[in-house]
């Protein structure tokens, strides 16, 4: 009933929404936002939010700025009232100086951001909200205040309690899969064949994180190939003519893409959990799987080097790997953290960086980048938790004992030896 | 799909949760909240936060009492930091200035709870622990300040958007039903026998508001009868040996009881939407039915009677029906809202005050509140938001003529007429 | 939790079909049939029932004749036991008489397609298997009787009452959808777009018939169109640019095509209770819906113009639509029941011939066959089950006046007027 | 999807079937079924039907008994046609020949009873018409003969591949727990709360076979309890104040219940494949469960004793339980088959005799029928199909060594040893 009921719900909320006709308010945008934060109950409140979303999306680029100026400037912090609710609160704590403090503190937008929350189905077009915001107020101070409540309020409602971790499938709805198609960010999906190649076989798996409040909209996803020993190139995971194994057969899970599906929830981290709670799902459900590593780009490799070291070149693919291994390894940031994002993702969920292979991305993409390098990150369940702290506490990159050998070979290609 | 996904993780992380042991960390409690709120990671932040919970789980009322004690004092803001970061962000409006302050003005308690809310299945035992400050925390205006945090928070979770309307009927799993029986408030329910003839029947349906993060928790529910005009005795609704009419000979839909069952969301205000949404539901369902009213208790009027008139004593069931109209219609408290606190519920919603009936509530509890007079609110689709509307802006009481007639007589039995 | 277990169970199953290796019986497969037909216990059944399915699969067509011939001519009646059978149960009736001459006058080969049946997910492949018949055993008489068993079976186990009807939309799982791609028999589906372009829009619906025993394996289906007034081409119902009305602006629903899935399951008949159902189901969701015809090819139109009234060539669309009128309504085979199939089939489902429009197929096959005429049968669910026992009865085509006036027309054209 | 439209359709269907009005036929319900087997459409078929259920069901014992009678007698065989079918069938083998012939050697009430079964809903209303005539039948050699007519279309019907199963635990819906409430047939089932006791703990199951036609009514259902070794008393296992252990501490599932709950699928057996197939499921679910087993009654105990060996008086526990496991291994009809039925039932499933205690059931029926002993019947997945294939062959009883040295040590009790 649980499932049946939800969907009964979801779908009546969806064809309400629709179909009542949008008031005819005469008040700007601007003032409909105020009024809904003024707003006394929450009847009033739903019309007035809905026609707020309504009137947002059918606004340009340069309306939505305008609006989102509103926002940052007229519904800010008074910090003259923060101050005088402050001393009043440290004169005399009590339940009502709290809350006259914790009302002044946040800026009204928050507020408003919330009652937009309220009207059915709203959750997704906010997201899309600050998609636009992203996208529109680079650069800008005040925006990017804005865009820190927007955030402060996702973080909240995004929290990793309230996501549902969902198979996808060659069985799951099409206007999913269309979606998975659209978002794949890593290895691009040419068409429903293409899909089906990577959902359908018994040796392949996908798993997305869902919302509750946009069970249409997968989150992020992550796609799984099932192997015997680790695969060392991307090109025979996706082959057309491969033959699959049957899945009791495989020992290894090998994670080769793991796309971000909405633009609006950058910096809402709930990536770090995804691999790691699949790879707890499949280790319970396949216990003949013993290996759970990435097949991943290294995508600062090229740049770094040419940048780094203008005048070493691989005489071969040893070369090119030991290198690769050490750029992994050793090449930081300022703060001390790795220089490679990709590196950085992985390390710091409390992955070690396993092996690296050369000819593993024949495409142009991974031919510019790195050289056609590719590297497994290790997930060692049993490790993960020592690893990230390790990571976090010290920036020490956890590493397999094939990756130090071709790191301590690379200082010799590089000259760097002691003497 | 959908569903079947949404099971199978919820049952998974149902399991993992009570399968794993507890780490054995020699830190105190208060130690690990502290700890939790500067954790780099979220992998070691789980681990943390489901051990704070297991152990507050597990301690005694004065232990409880400490450890919110030590969120309310020890994990509060820093008025001093506060007052710096404001300075800051008002000389120079920044990104950073702006975060500086956003983190500064919110007190680490809040953080905490997010936190907290990480762990699987956690909202439900936070909503607990909120029961707890409420109950252990009364009086103490420190701990009224942090339970304005977890309110803060729970606005935010429980946000209408998120909410899921679900049908409860006799098909409804047997651990949800047993927490109807737990939770009815208004009208106690007696045994699964007596829980049957509410939900069965072809003229009776149940509603209930849930949280996709505890779906086996019922948050609130109304029960529902569809009757052939308007009962006057909540006697006749829930008779033992009453037949049944077919659904589509109603005309009526009867709202005979709410009940809030999460004591740890008090103050959240979600009851206002419930009535509205089933009564624009069943509408659509069932175009029949043309009449959604309540059939509410008075649970104030004889106390107000007695102490405001206590030389009236109403000759007969006319006279109580006209005082408990007047009483309803004209009692109100210093801020102009009524004094009954079940007529603020409704007309606050945009109800109005229809219809009043002697004899209606036979129970012991009825005869002492209102000497057995039961009132129907008016739930007319078409003026709700205008009644809610006048009803905020300026207290006015919506009503029927009948009770108009019947409040315009009362002043006569009061000596009130003018003269 | 129905869906739920129903699922797992599924689940289960089928990876318990898959899971296990085929036992290595040395017996031929004619051997194991008759070792099924025989086996006491069900466990040992299974075995068996799987092993014959298996091999059964991997045969060639000349080996699946072959096996099929053992099951028409070794298990089948042996009339001299039937008739011993016959005259005891004559001479002394009783429980066991009956018994004993049920099970004589039943060939033995049903009990195997029953055994057979067993086996878990073993429906969907007898109904291959019966496609195979069909194919192979055209012009035999022992195997038409063998298919006279098969159908025997198969009427009783896709039994109306044991179909379930479910709508396909734009959220349906892939691998149902690619069916309705593969089987579409009347207007070919080009791609996923333009499946999409019949499933997604508002105004657009497609229900299908499911056996539980093959839940991924649609059994028939048919494509609806919401439209305003009722439309003459499938051009313009198929067009890539045309625009979606609201579903609530609908007051005609046009079923414009049908489809069998399933080879093997030929002429089992659902396909008339899949429209009336359908309409019903439609009109009931929405009561906006006024009208419900089919906009139907006229496959036998052109041949019987030319092979019946070689000398008839249709001056212009009037005339074409007024002799495509008269063929729907005169043209009769020997049985006295119209010649054109289509016709049939809509006529005995108790439709009546509402309209014809010419330039409403494009297709080379609809210039063809039709001349591009196409027919709406008419739905009219106050009368279906009239119009059906009237046609049923005594051959009676039930006709709009429009048809009927086309029809007198033609008999102009065609020089048959009385006179 | 996929469930989210089966229970649509199927409450949909549901409606239909009690929202219209049943027309008003004057004919007899015994010409009406004589109208059914003749309809030529489905459409007149389904109304026709759905009229013979309800007057059916709106019968008294009599009339339903000449019901059965006018079945019995009017719709027979018609001995003649039969033999000339057959006749022709020999001298001419063709489908039209083979065709007639079945249809000769079908009683007409086959037929009607399989379009009976096209009206929606009409499976379940089928079986209880099943468990009236069986109730009404006894004795009467024409109703013994109807009977196999359902029964052989129900096995049919209810052949194991479309049978469904499904967990029932304290989340089912409270409609089918309260079936599960009024069918346990072995251990009665007092209250809610006793029930919840047998279903909610971790160490508790229960399963049953479900027919997708009849999705509110469980078929039989088996009660398991999980289990640190084999518990030797049913008192244990239902004491309202033990402990749960946790499901992954359980080393042994015991199977103390097993109910039919349809009396109109009497002797259509589904109840072997049951144990199997939940034994199958919790092995792999729950690796850790090593031992299948039963607590089963031995109802013909007493019985024998006293009958076979009057003067035989068990001195103390050890004996009774030697004369008991040698009454199951021994003691037999003289088909060769166990005389205990419970036995028969599982040594036929494949299971063996693997222990009995003393003082297991302490129930007054208990007492009576054995003494108070009670068996564990052993389901080792391992040794199923050979111990079934042996005692199917050569009625060979599979038994532990413990139950062999047993029935040694009761021979010399009886006297009975050799020398």
């Amino acid at each position: 009933m649980t499932m049946f009921a939800d969907i009964l719900s979801t779908v009546f909320e969806r064809k309400v929404r629709f179909s009542g006709p949008a008031s005819d308010d005469k008040r700007s945008t601007d003032e409909l936002a105020l009024a809904l934060v003024g707003a006394a109950g929450e009847i009033s409140g739903r019309a007035l939010g809905r026609q707020i979303l309504d009137r947002y999306e059918a606004m340009d680029d340069d309306e939505k700025l305008a609006f989102f100026r509103h926002l940052a400037d007229d519904m800010n912090i008074a910090p003259e009232t923060v101050r005088a609710c402050l001393a009043q609160y440290e004169a005399m704590p009590s339940k009502d100086s709290y809350r006259a403090f914790m009302t002044a503190a946040e800026p009204q937008r928050q507020e408003l951001i919330r009652r937009l929350n309220m009207v059915p189905g709203a959750t997704g077009r906010l997201v899309n909200m600050r998609a636009d915001l992203l996208r529109l107020g680079k650069g800008d101070p005040a925006l990017a205040a804005l865009d820190l409540d927007f955030r402060h309020l996702f973080v909240s409602w995004f929290n990793r309690g309230f996501l549902v971790l969902r198979p996808i499938n060659w069985e799951s709805p099409a206007h999913i899969l269309e979606k998975i198609i659209a978002y794949e960010a890593v290895h691009a999906i040419d068409s429903w064949d293409d899909l089906r190649r990577r959902l359908e076989p018994s040796d392949r798996r996908c798993f997305a994180f869902f919302h509750p409040a946009m069970p249409d909209e997968p989150l992020i996803f992550v796609e799984v190939a099932l192997t015997k020993g680790v695969a060392g190139s991307v090109q025979a995971l996706l082959s057309e003519d491969r033959d699959a194994i049957p899945e009791d057969q495989a020992d290894t899970a090998i994670f080769y893409s793991i796309s971000n599906c909405q633009a609006g929830l950058a910096s809402i981290s709930f990536g770090n959990s995804l691999i790691k709670q699949v790879a707890g799902d499949l280790s319970l459900q396949m216990p003949g799987l013993k290996t759970f590593v990435t097949l991943s780009p290294i995508p600062g490799f090229k740049d770094w080097l040419v940048s780094e070291n203008p005048d070493t070149h691989p005489a071969d693919d040893a070369q090119l790997k030991a290198l690769a291994a050490h750029y992994l390894v050793a090449a930081k940031r300022e703060d001390g953290l790795p220089l490679d994002p990709v590196a950085r993702f992985h390390l710091g969920n409390g992955a070690l960086v396993h092996k690296v292979h050369a000819n593993a991305d024949p495409s142009e993409k991974g031919q510019r980048q790195s050289g056609g390098v590719m590297v497994n990150y290790l997930y060692d369940l049993a490790k993960i938790s020592q690893n990230h702290e390790r990571f976090a506490a010290s920036r020490t990159v956890a590493t397999s004992t094939e990756i130090r050998s071709l790191s301590t070979a690379a200082r010799k290609i590089l000259g760097q030896e002691e003497g």
